[in-house]
């Protein structure tokens, strides 16, 4: 049985939504220049303040579901819902001022993945997708693309060096089959699978903070997202990600990586 | 002696980055899923009518101004001044739905590039440069960053595909000497210098129309932008360039790609 996520929830994910896109808006190329990897960069305070502000909401207006955080860790993780928060998934995008970082706010039902938001704060781009329910972009209903053969496939992954050697000798020949691969992109790729404007992305390295809120989304929009041996992600799944338009690329795109 | 463009002559490429953008927005997501090879995409239509609308005006108002354009070719182009034209830079971008293609808006005087626009018209973001007078993002005043050493520098590269084996030879034990490397964005890289969010840019294949515009941005807000034997780019240079922010870090690049 599918346990489907309340209104309630649905308005409250939208709430931290703005609440932390109110914070990363005020820090968003300042101080581009200064060294980022002090703690007090605009980039640490941005991601450090939103999810506070994240927190505190879930603290105060919903204190029996858990938190699991990817700056300040997890608070009753093992409730039966949880919120999965990122608060900028796409550091170096931030950090170079380029508006294609995003913030991931996913929910869990035990441990399923049945909510997920990804919010681009500065070009104001909000993607909501609900299993059973749709995924919408700025509340209008999309959907993923049609196309279903590899050589039309328009990849993405955000970099070569994000790959293992090994898994670089599985992608590499899959990509070159597709019709053009782009970088870069983290969390805001599988948004566009989402809209139509990708078909396969490729990742390994994720852990549950990147993909919890992702899935849901993919998946509501008429895709697909799994392992790389094709099965669900859960919260305890290894980083190894497929998000596509839907099965028959997907079992072409894993073939071809499998047949490598 | 430098010669300078007029007021009309600003006022003119803003105008033309309004009427591009116009045509744009139009055509932007629409038709994620259909094959944007065929003549009829929304890609290769907005690229085509964008251009047109650009050079309709130039007709119209400034008759004696020559035309560079990427889809229509030259037009009294031994002109003193004449527009180089790139409506959509980053036709990756515009097709799978991300916000970082460009709108390129170049004049040069006597094969000199003195003047250039760069244009986000989905997100509305505007870099004006002007030799001499300095780089502004939608009316703001902006300049280079101030990183100074290569183990700090954020570098930018559309990716590895658009390197010849011996280029990236060159490229690649540079950018590991660097504190990391961004792949994708195409012409909006250069803004990026411009804003202080990356320090140096290296890419080899650029054509005229890829590169006039960029350049003055780059140089009227502090920084430099050469072909990789440091020497200024006109008309005629061969398309292997280098954008930073300034001279201490584009010799230690140059040393670095050259030493490789």
């Amino acid at each position: 049985m599918v346990v489907i996520p309340s209104p309630q929830q649905i308005a409250f994910a939208q709430k931290l939504a703005d609440a932390s896109a109110a914070v990363i808006a005020r820090y968003y190329r300042t101080g581009l220049a200064v060294d980022d990897k002090l703690d007090d960069s605009p980039v640490t305070q941005a991601d450090r303040e939103a999810e506070q502000v994240m927190r505190a909401l879930i603290q105060a207006e919903r204190p029996d579901e858990g938190i699991i955080g990817e700056e300040f860790g997890a608070e009753r993780e093992n409730a039966d819902w949880v919120w999965v928060l990122d608060p900028i998934d796409g550091t170096k995008a931030f950090i170079t001022g380029r508006p294609l970082f995003v913030t991931l706010i996913g929910l869990l039902y035990q441990g399923q993945p049945v909510l997920g938001l990804i919010n681009q704060p500065i070009a104001k781009e909000r993607w909501l997708g609900v299993i059973g329910q749709g995924c919408t972009l700025n509340g209008e209903a999309i959907t993923v693309s049609q196309i279903n053969d590899l050589a039309r496939a328009r990849v993405g992954t955000t970099g070569p060096q994000y790959f293992s050697e090994r898994s670089w000798s599985l992608f590499n020949p899959f990509q070159a089959q597709g019709r053009f691969t782009v970088y870069g992109g983290d969390g805001y790729q599988y948004a566009l699978v989402a809209t139509g404007g990708l078909d396969v992305v490729i990742e390994e390295g994720l852990k549950l903070h990147d993909f919890a809120a992702v899935a849901p989304v993919v998946i509501a929009a008429g895709g697909m997202m799994t392992d790389w041996q094709g099965q669900a992600l859960v919260k305890n799944s290894v980083g190894q990600v497929i998000a596509s338009n839907g099965p028959v690329l997907h079992q072409l795109a894993l073939a071809a990586m499998h047949n490598a």
